[in-house]
């Protein structure tokens, strides 16, 4: 009986040494509503079978690429319930779309693909397809960022007035990509990463979580784009001014060499009344200021809280909740989605969730950041 | 293949409402070592089938008591590895008992018993069996407590000379035990928690934490306990002075009425040359200040960090890990001790993992405890 | 006319190599009404001369002992209005006689006296003379201090409960006592400190604001007191529990052997409602946490803050203000006390400044501590 | 004796309402080394000689407008020695023209002058005049910012690829000019403030703040300002892009309509090595993050800190020095200044001291980032 048992899922990528990969297996499973069953996790068949092992999956659903895999799958009975994609992001176009054409819904990890006319192109598949399709921006599921969106939501802030977002990472600070580090490898090639460096891996993070929180749209940027480390093909650091639909301006602000960031994602929104404030290494509290009267600190789990981040906790207050647990929140509503979708065939992704149109939002900034730092000037969205 | 699927665990506990018993299946298998197959999750048979529903477990094996269980569990050809004991405290012990005699190995939620004497009895119960019994100090998984320890165990700090070790909790401030709210009800009631109320509950863990990151023991106390809430059947509040082994004297102050406060676990531990100071609602940081120099704050996942504390984190720094994967490193080594005494029947608790010495301890902290306030005096340990 | 012209002041201490001095006069001029004219800065004539010209004051007026000051002073037209004691522990009381046979008003360094009975003798002599007494317990002069005080004051807490005060310094790590450091010397000398050490010197800090911020008084006591390091005369470690007139029970704990902290001085205090939290290494901020709410952070010179610390700032909120504001509130406060005793010879200190009973309570507190640590029972205060 | 007297200070401006003046006369006062002896302190003469009783300076020498009070005071023997002023910017030139034209050393609050132009002139006059020249770049006299400067200075960082500044108020959220808020309406008024709204008033202290740490200096600039309250004459929020003459990119945030924010003056610098982070409003720790290693926080009066940081604390760690220490560090180098001067009547501003030269940079930014968001482009500097 449908909601009965565990969503089967299938992954591709997330092989040997892949980062990505155990954070979607751990994420999906966490809530109790998903299991990884299937996978094809390396385009070596013998490292896929490897990971599959690994993962303790039976042997025979480890399989030598995706397309085997969807073959296979869709002729089990136990077949797989959804598509996870977890490889570099040239491959999130190919794999997507065979699995929609399988009959898979898909939760891709982001960017959506890796140019804004892929994008495109994947937005009109999904459209035609029917089939669900989801886009992990992981920090949208942490119960402090619904509940910011909710103050923008609710207008508790007056109009929004203007935005400072920022996510500093110091892990590129020296040139590692040419010292066989996996992960930069791909990430600093234009053939596997797109066109994007910094802008495409984690400036993309924080154009979404603006949108998200806000409300607003970006209309306009003013975006520049550096290589900072010599030899560099992609950019490592970014700043953009933008400007959004209500006239707000934001400041985005993004960087790969900022030596001694962790993963420093912040979102600050100012409205006429007061402004909220979230930290990701911090992801508990959300701090709230007002014109007049205390500062707040809202801690995750309190009662006091938006019915959207109350339902977004596991834990009583004060038992830290992070990255796996928002990450599990986004697979926890896609699953939940896939069980409607499964009873009714219509696929209706919730507002909280990012989708297709994230992604093509997001593919669309990537693409318009580079533009305008290339023309040195504002350039519309 | 031992060690090529997942090892099964069957709860007992954690049937609906409860808190612990889904934190204990999200945590078990957070790895992918574990799943859950199979409960005795309610003493009623239909809360325990609803709970296995809910678990998405084959219902068969959602049993109507934990007898019947391990009865049952014997005879499968698939039966589980061991069981979790996640019950109110006056059941871990004769649970924890008919598990070993039928030669499952234990996980249990701490206290590990109701009292200093039964704890006593299990320990010899563990010791006849030769099985692996684990006790989930859930602290104990925090990275940084791992680091804490190690700058204790290589000397860092020099002679250990003063411990402030506090808990504080604010969910008992009002008597909601009388309301019907039901974790409040058991842990306010002698029959099922025991002797000991703020103290059992939670000062039990400020004093594993003490002893696991200093290496240092107990030998004398001299302890308040205080009912605070008029009614209160049991201790809400606890102050105690330690002595330890190498004449450090430390200060534990504990509390479930401390309105405001959520889940508050602080140590510092101050030696010759510097002190530490770790705070669970802030994990993922280790402060570290000398006598002479910067105060250090650590971060989980830095390269820098001792062996120990870097083996438990499973994701980049910045990417906040917290009280699920703390609880799930427990499990994790748990796992590794299962699989490695399936080969060898070598029942080996490595010293990171709380085991039934851990738990014969906690439980006579408890009881020297009330005994101290009792007489108003210092005692020895 | 009074009131137009500055206050003089005639200070005795604080000669070369004084901590202590020095930040009376920056503290008592800070605020524009006082200014330093006269001092007998050392018990050596030479290094007063050369302390009354490093504070550029006529030489005329660098006496070579106080009661040289006093006579003279009494004599001039423009003779000082008061006089400052900034001595060691065991020359306040003299001083102070003297200071009030002359007819001078007292603002005195803490501890009041060397001894409980100084204090006694001392209260006595204040009340014959009517003449104004102040005592600079310097926390008291933070705005989130006052802040703090209105809220127990007003009952927006409920009840008070429970109450952790703390302060630790690590500054008597090593014995620098032995190695001729000035400030460590006198502080652990019983001749010049008084019975106590750390329990002395800072400890009645930690009581003081306790009673201060929570208009409770301590009834009775258990207090361990301390020699933590070898050959030292004196405690560098106190523990003691309080109970309060109202049955709350507090936790007072202080050292100065706390390796690697600064001036660790903290106070919470837990009602039925809610806590507080102030910090003073993080003066400006209050920390103000709610059974059903937002944590609050209320700044210094927030439009918000009761009268009372609204008072106490002198900057718009944002620009810090610290331990010389704090200490320049109390003289600012005293001057005005003077100011009007000048007027009406009417000595009123009003609550919000520390004077000699507080000095009496203190010293109390210092001579129970002692008697309570010396027997290893509780005691009444 | 020189050296042996305070120092004498007249002040143009800061009359009954202002906030600055006072400010000028506590910290210039601070260090026992200068004292407040005359002022032209209001246009109105009647409130000159109010303010003139407030501050208890002898009635006589609490002029009705600057040029007496030049003309007076050069001709009496105890003249004073500097002037500050204190004045809204349309009035620091002529001022500061006629008291160095009188003799008189200057010490000005910041910017220097209401616009580039302006500077350029005064920087001749000052030059003409061979007269110590002081500007009160407060930022520049905290602790932890020289250390900052220290470890920029001395390569610690490595070559510094990245700036982020940061200066936020929220203060002007509403159109408070139009309600009669002194403080609001000189500076948005153009012909008071000069062409800055924001840029001018805080801007200028984030700009200095950048180059007098990293020493660096900035060589062109793409700024965009905004006017977001309707009906304002001048930017209240600003954000600039700024090339360094190493490469380096560097990102300056400053707004004064950020709800919530009170005085948030933040500086992080990014290197090949490192990093650090020092927040104004948590003046006394500086965050330096490193590629290996764990983040230290270098606190205020730590014996491991720079010469230059160390020079700049009166008390020992852990008792917070504010705002109005810093402003006093810079009062009590130029003291040194003058004294030196009187000397030698040479005059020598050492390095970390604001002066002219300083103040043309600055006015030079607030003209440049005009022309730039005018532009909307890339501009040199």
């Amino acid at each position: 009986m449908a909601g009965q048992r565990k969503l089967r899922m299938g992954m591709v990528g997330g092989g040997p040494g892949a980062f990505i990969g155990p954070v979607h297996r751990m994420a999906a499973e966490l809530d109790g509503k998903i299991e990884l069953v299937a996978g094809a996790f390396s385009q070596s068949a013998e490292r896929s079978r490897a990971a599959g092992d690994a993962y303790k999956i039976d042997p025979d659903r480890a399989y030598a690429d995706y397309k085997t895999m969807l073959e296979s799958e869709r002729r089990r009975p136990d077949a797989i319930d959804f598509v996870a994609i977890v490889t570099p992001n040239h491959l999130h176009l190919p794999v997507a779309l065979a699995s929609l054409t399988a009959g898979f819904p898909v939760m891709s990890d982001k960017p959506a693909t890796a140019t804004y006319e892929e994008a495109v192109e994947l937005e009109k598949a999904v459209a035609k397809s029917g089939l669900p399709y989801g886009l992990t921006h992981t920090y949208a599921g942490y119960a402090l960022v619904r509940e910011a969106r909710a103050i923008c939501g609710d207008g508790q802030l007056g109009r929004i007035r203007k935005i400072a977002v920022e996510y500093l990472q110091g892990w590129l600070t020296e040139p590692i990509e040419s010292t066989g580090q996996k992960q930069a490898a791909w990430r600093s090639d234009p053939a596997q990463s797109g066109l994007g460096g910094c802008i495409g891996d984690i400036g993309v993070h924080a154009f979404h979580l603006t949108e998200y929180v806000t409300g607003l749209k970006v209309v306009g940027l003013n975006a520049s784009l550096l290589s900072v480390v010599a030899g560099r093909k992609l950019d490592d650091d970014c700043t953009a001014l933008l400007r959004m639909n209500n006239e707000a301006q934001g400041v985005l602000m993004t960087s790969q060499i900022a030596a001694g960031e962790r993963n420093g994602l912040r979102l600050r929104v100012y409205g006429e009344k007061g402004s909220l404030d979230w930290r990701q290494e911090d992801p508990n509290r959300l701090y709230v200021k007002w014109l007049d009267g205390p500062e707040e600190i809202r801690h995750a789990a309190g009662g006091y809280l938006s019915h959207d981040a109350r339902a977004m906790t596991r834990l009583p207050g004060g038992h830290p909740e992070g990255y796996l647990e928002a990450f599990a929140a986004l697979y926890s509503e896609f699953a939940d989605v896939l069980i409607a979708w499964q009873k009714s065939r219509k696929s209706e992704i919730p507002p909280t969730l990012p989708g297709i149109e994230a992604g093509v939002r997001g593919m669309r900034f990537i693409d318009r950041a580079i533009e305008s730092s290339r023309r040195e000037s504002w350039i519309e969205f």
